[in-house]
């Protein structure tokens, strides 16, 4: 059968990749990051200022809509695109991370995860075969394999059973798929274990997924494991298909893993922060509540161009924050997203000119804000 | 001097008045309704869809802004509309709204309105001349002169002592001015009482106020009294210049006090109902929550053209609104602004082709939901 999505990559610079992923609703110019949308909607965004952005492909939750509003609904209403009134493309987690961050209200074993709905209690199994069947019902473009995101900290033979299980389940996803429209991703685990990331790649590559994810990472362990984790993962994912870092990350995160070979990232960070009143700027993270803002007539960002910064000062954003106004968390959200956008545009110039090293070196070092800093040391992020 | 605002009337029909006002920050089309912009920000609204929607004058409130964030902070950043980026006018309250509603906190008398600030319970004594410097400071284009908004119920004799102060503190207001770019507006109070609305207009429009607001009302007395109250004062205001009314209302209010030769309203209904999941539609108000909407592929109002009622069906409105979602209360606060305002356009255009009094009727019969019969009997709106 013909492939749901076709990726081709157009320049490589090192071993970072700048290219094009097409789906049934349209281009995706990679390496992208996909904002967050976990309910259909990401959050204080309307779907035309994320397309005005740039913004081709968005993260939904797969779990979330089983809960809400169910997936018949959405179905019935054209699938989530068309659903959020979003003129391109989704990409649905399908649970296992929800499992993990859930882990309260659930028991994991062969058979599939066993949930509690956060909103009523209500028992929900998610197998490898209904978390295809929610997926496809969705109307997802690219659908995410049922894994186990295997919690941090885990021992050794933990992480080992762990892994084994997200392979054969990685089976079951694939002879579970029915739909020849909508992709799906198989997901890498292995915990912090260089020689289980290695294994569950050989496990989980030699099936016939669409492109390839990293999970399990983000989930509380250090930065530079984080990034030594990603790395290893990195070079055992087949060259031609995309390659997806889950849940990562931070401006410096995204650059650092980008040269490592990865096309797609998504996270929480510009849309959850931006509701605290925190910034990702050029000089670095902003927290709008400091006093040292309240009368502080420049933009968020001097050299931004979206709409809060050539339209807010600090001190109104401030004030915004601080009174509780939903404008802020719109004015926060739609800067980070717009500076995550632009980022990646960057970043996809930088490769095809053959300047990546050069251009993360000089991003990295304008924004760094000490996060790279851990115990004392810089990290060589690029 | 010269005038700090212009009013031309370019039309009359019957009553109903169309017309233009001219302002330091730019003309304003009338009948006109300002948004209640409370602390600088239309609530879940950015400035340029308030522009874009049309809206050239919105309301904030001069108690609120002096709490937080303060008159200096606010003059320092160019005062309120450059403050929150708005390209056109601000019209202030006073504060006299606020000594109503925040009755528990505060006592009033003849030097003034003591309150205890919302935030922090600080001391805040609103004075006729410091409710003046208050506002010249905000650098609003349309100040309002402290009244003492008389509670419902009063009593006639309560409200005439209140009526009397209100106008002592009109004068006094007038002698604090000495901004000459910003006008000015007197407020006629009286409560229920035609007699005393009859001899507070009088006292109120002997004094060279800029235009002339009808106060007191949409306290919680009954819609035909409020109705009642409001032809009787619109009568007694200066024809040429603007007349508000204040606080005031549902559609169905501003087209039946348009016909009043009312220019001016404002009113947090389109705003809060919105928050609330109450939209405002041409079949008559809707609330979102309501089971039946579910799968409703249907926008919100089928008739609407705002950005919206292009995009979102009530479905996923509804899915919004339930999970809690930011856009949920900018989507529908858009469409009731949207509504509001080109409900004001077509007023103006029917008072223009001397067709008012049909529009009015059509309007108010095709919005009817049931809010104009009270003890089983219409109200004849126009």
């Amino acid at each position: 059968m013909e492939a749901p999505i076709s990726f081709e990559i157009r320049a490589r610079d090192g071993d970072a990749r700048m290219g094009r992923l097409l789906t049934p609703h349209g281009e995706i110019a990679t390496p992208c990051f996909m904002p967050v949308g976990t309910r259909a909607v990401v959050k204080a965004m309307a779907p035309d200022e994320l397309w005005g952005m740039g913004y081709r492909l968005v993260l939904a939750n797969a779990y979330h809509l089983a809960v809400r509003p169910g997936p018949d609904l959405v179905h019935q209403m054209g699938g989530i695109a068309r659903f959020m009134g979003f003129r391109g493309a989704i990409l649905t987690d399908s649970g296992g991370f929800q499992a993990m961050s859930l882990a309260k209200i659930n028991s994991i074993d062969e058979g599939g995860i066993r949930f509690r709905s956060h909103l009523d209690g209500a028992p929900i199994v998610l197998t490898p075969e209904n978390a295809i069947e929610l997926q496809q019902s969705l109307g997802t473009d690219i659908m995410m394999a049922l894994d186990e995101c295997t919690p941090f900290p885990a021992d050794h033979a933990r992480a080992l059973t762990s892994l084994e299980m997200t392979a054969r389940w990685a089976e079951r996803c694939i002879r579970a798929r029915t739909s020849t429209t909508q992709a799906l991703f198989g997901i890498v685990q292995g915990s912090v274990y260089a020689d289980l990331r290695r294994m569950s790649a050989a496990q989980i590559t030699a099936l016939p997924f669409d492109g390839f994810a990293t999970g399990g990472l983000s989930v509380g362990e250090p930065k530079p494991i984080m990034r030594e984790m990603a790395a290893v993962s990195a070079t055992l994912l087949p060259r031609d298909r995309p390659h997806y870092l889950m849940g990562v990350g931070t401006p410096q995160d995204l650059l650092a893993c980008i040269a490592m070979g990865y096309d797609m990232f998504d996270c929480v960070l510009p849309t959850r922060n931006a509701r605290n009143g925190g910034a990702f700027t050029s000089e670095g993270r902003l927290a709008i509540k400091r006093a040292t803002y309240a009368r502080d007539e420049r933009p968020l960002d001097p050299r931004c161009d979206c709409r809060c910064c050539t339209t807010f000062s600090r001190a109104y954003l401030r004030h915004l924050h601080l009174s509780g106004e939903i404008l802020a968390a719109r004015a926060l959200t739609e800067h980070n997203l717009f500076f995550y956008a632009r980022l990646m545009r960057e970043a996809q110039a930088a490769i095809a000119s053959g300047t990546y090293r050069t251009f993360a070196a000089y991003v990295t070092n304008l924004i760094d804000d000490g996060e790279n800093a851990v115990n004392g040391n810089k990290i060589d992020v690029v």
